[in-house]
């Protein structure tokens, strides 16, 4: 089951984020936690674009295969938004 | 035709990327060159955008609506692909 | 103290986190989910800058104002490559 | 001279948009021009770096060192501000 693979990764990443909390705790270098931050979304933006592959090889083909134009419409628009919305975050 | 947006929109950008070189020939204060150059990335993200809607709108459609599966597969990846991209640069 | 701002804002990430797992564990919607880890992202982002901050306005300073300058060029260095990762990130 | 190696890289940039525009015009594949675009991007982001690491050694030092303590806060303040922004293009 794919989400099985999706929430394995993400539980990975929030036992990263409580380390990087467990860093500013104990006072650890500034630097060396922005540099654990960014690991932290870099692991994300892997999960992130782990979720978006399943859902174009799930919900995208059945939209687009569909007979509902608006339905179409409406899948490829958000995908636009994710991808514009990616470069910003 | 939607290539004409595309271009003007890649011109203007040009023409902004010529303004920051002329800048640094002017030895402009670097904090505003930085903030020039992070403009003209953040206009080629929505050049990158449109053409990814584009994209989606037409060779997407035809491939997934198509019988070739490899070609499906094929388009779908690309999509995955630049989304990763998009969140390194 | 500064930290408790950065903690403060640390756990609450860390509650959106918990919510985004528990939205693949209930199965939401595929962009619903991209677009919540993208908000994580961007207060992660909100938080490395907080943290740049203060360590501008102090080892920083320090660094700089001291006698040391291998410490100087190293403190400078590392936010030359913060700031270059937080563009790939 | 430091603006010298910084001009030189923008104009290599602003040949690759050159060619980036020439695709769109033979109508190349658009993942190809999404593709090139990121690597443009890419580039501008090096450059960006590259000038934040000369200011940090030219002006950051001068003011942090000078005695005019607005100064001083403008010029971290802005590293801030471009770190932050450049977490969003």
């Amino acid at each position: 089951m794919e989400n099985e693979s999706t929430l394995r990764r993400l539980k990975t990443v929030e036992g990263h984020l409580r380390g990087v909390i467990r860093m500013v705790e104990e006072d650890a270098y500034c630097i060396d936690i922005i540099r654990q931050i960014q690991a932290v979304e870099a692991a994300l933006n892997k999960v992130s674009a782990k979720i978006l592959e399943d859902h174009l090889n799930s919900c995208v083909i059945t939209a687009i295969q569909g007979d509902d134009q608006k339905e179409r419409e409406r899948v490829l628009k958000e995908i636009t938004e994710v991808f514009e919305m990616s470069t910003k975050v």
